[in-house]
């Protein structure tokens, strides 16, 4: 029988994160291309959006599926989602890449099988 | 003291859909226009890519968040997640509308509040 879950999706909230770089949509960038990098994954294409007053959102279109970021800046937080259709994605490392990367002082991981109904 | 709950992320798993219609990019990006227009949301860009030897992965860049949708025809399945800072979203009928967009005769939903960790 075929295995329904086709693959695993990932939700980081990443807490008392460097303001400036929430803000900064080259940093935003960086954690597309680094964190599709640490996942082992292929970009394919991405997109970044700075909000006003602050805020940016950065999207990557993966071989594997998809990484997408969100952030406030006020509120020191960063949300992302890593959706791979992979079963062997080193979370912890992908997970210490976004922290570092973001300076973050803490995170909240779900790790979320994606199946056939 | 302030909500720790910034948003909500659906993720919608659709079973025994059309394969030609998961399979077609211009379906994609209407599901896309549709689905951020049935969620309320406004959307800013969105990227649609065609995979070989099939599936399409679509993603649409909201005001609000994100819509993303992957396909995989051979199976009838399509794995979809809506992330909104809105608290009003009208799941049911975001849900009712991919269904019908694809044809899909099985829907499994989830609904996950995103927060500050």
């Amino acid at each position: 029988m075929t295995d329904p879950v086709v693959g695993q999706h990932l939700l980081v909230e990443l807490g008392g994160c460097d303001p400036a770089r929430l803000d900064d949509p080259a940093a935003i960038t960086a954690l597309i291309r680094g964190g599709a990098a640490a996942a082992g994954t292929r970009l394919l294409s991405e997109a970044v959006h700075r909000f006003q007053p602050m805020g940016v959102t950065g999207f990557g279109l993966l071989a594997e599926s998809h990484l997408a970021v969100h952030t406030w800046p006020e509120r020191g937080y960063a949300a992302v989602d890593l959706m791979t259709c992979r079963s062997d994605t080193d979370v912890d490392g992908v997970v210490a890449f976004l922290r570092a990367a973001l300076g973050a002082a803490t995170a909240e991981v779900r790790l979320i099988d994606r199946r056939v109904p």
